[in-house]
């Protein structure tokens, strides 16, 4: 494990060199929206994502220049949905990953533009011929990156999401909701690899299969340390579903079933890696990582 | 000029169709990200981004059925941003085009997504194989689009206009202001045309400098509404800048220099098109109608 800790921080910190590469600083008079840009996506998040995206990729032989470029995609799009997210009219969050979130740094208008500027720059990555030559390749991008995170995918999801604070939702319904809201997006972290290295139908479902099963499990392990977790540790407030009155996995199947879920959805999560043999070994670990983590 | 509003509200109509196709309803519990949505893209605009993408895919006999996909992009992107632009933290406009906005119909959290997941969704269009055969076409026109609609492009506009508020612009800096802010997204509709029809650079060129003035023109026409316009006609509250203590065009050159300066830059719009002849006379007419509209 100390192996792929190592190897998930590598991979991190060649991501957030991207992304400051992409997000450079100017002169010009609104550079506080770059600076609330990188405010918000050179935080130091560990950046499970694109290790999702560079893993997969390492599958098929992707140059690793590519796969970053897309890691740092997938990392724009998930920042610009967390800064959304923390807004007043939305969740009101005040502290992320143990910093004033983007709207208490910069402003509440700041934060709602760099936002869809995050959003925007994504697409701009996706599009342009250093991701990869074949247009096709980077079309194919764009569509799954658009709908992961459109209104059938993430947004669709926090729309659902801003609904269950009305109403209680059952087992299926919150699968539902965490699929749209956090899984499509994890799906298409994991997918990207098997665009970009062109893979057969059967090796993205693979991946796909993986990432529906790893996103769920994700999203248990979140809601277990939002009951349990320390807040320090966790670097967010923690007891907010419970206070906001959300029913969660957890609070639908208790701690100890839920871990039992979690653990039983890494699994097969890995078996689904079958196919690929060793070489998807960091793609089991990071697995076992994301249900073990206290951050 | 009969014929023209003719033919502009008969595209007008063809936009809202394609747009009505494109955001289906469904009876899933989070439809009213759907009906926001809806709500803020098929509100009877005058679709003047689209009229530009469909007369100049015309010059180059591009299918109007591919032309009308991107001319609806274009119209979620800039309805995405009026969305944003009318929030409590950015403009906190109560009314659109002679309805609630959005944040007042829906609630501020549910206008917030409904922003997020147009833009998303334009991105979508736009890659689809629908939209053109050609995926390097489709990568170029969302290239264009990100960059225009980016923190280079509108949403470095967007920030700039709002620390506008707080220090006097000079000409040059609100002329770079209103570029990024509208004349870049305006461009692209243009030259939309032309990246669908293959152009030659020389064709792309002459759009993008119509569009270049053409985008000036059009704010200083907007800036002469909100001093001289009737609030009922124009459909939002007029008088905002002055109350605002903004520079505007208008209140640096005045109303006869402003509407002298607005009547030059449309003819300088349309010398660009001479290489395109008769052909282009649907550009043309919209050009004279950009100044003089009452709303």
């Amino acid at each position: 494990m100390t192996d792929f800790l190592k190897s998930l921080s590598e991979s991190a910190e060649a991501v957030n060199l991207t992304l400051e590469r992409m997000l450079e600083m100017h002169d010009d008079p609104e550079a506080e929206l770059i600076s609330a840009m990188r405010y918000s996506v050179l935080d130091g998040g560990k950046r499970i994502r694109p290790y999702l995206t560079i893993a997969s990729s390492a599958l098929f032989n992707v140059k690793p220049e590519r796969a970053l470029r897309v890691a740092a995609a997938i990392e724009m799009v998930h920042c610009y949905s967390l800064v959304h997210d923390d807004l007043p009219a939305m969740d009101d969050d005040e502290l992320r990953r143990g910093q004033p979130t983007c709207h208490i740094q910069f402003g509440e208008a700041t934060a709602i533009l760099a936002g869809d500027a995050l959003l925007t720059r994504a697409f701009e990555v996706l599009s342009d011929d250093t991701t990869h030559p074949d247009a096709n390749v980077r079309c194919d991008l764009v569509q799954a990156f658009a709908r992961a995170a459109g209104p059938e995918g993430m947004v669709g999801g926090q729309m659902l999401d801003l609904i269950a604070e009305q109403c209680d939702l059952n087992m299926p319904e919150i699968t539902r909701l965490q699929r749209m809201k956090t899984g499509m997006l994890i799906a298409v972290s994991c997918e990207a690899g098997a665009i970009l290295g062109k893979a057969t139908e059967g090796g993205r479902h693979a991946l796909h299969a993986y990432a529906h099963d790893l996103g769920l499990a994700f999203q248990i392990a979140d809601d277990l340390l939002d009951v349990e977790g320390d807040e320090k540790t966790v670097g967010k407030k923690t007891g907010k579903d419970e206070g906001a009155g959300k029913a969660t996995f957890v609070s639908l199947l208790g701690v100890e079933r839920a871990r039992e879920q979690a653990t039983m959805l890494v699994d097969q999560a890995c078996e689904h890696l079958d196919l690929f043999g060793e070489k998807a070994d960091s793609l089991r670990n990071l697995a076992q990582f994301v249900i073990n983590r206290q951050a």
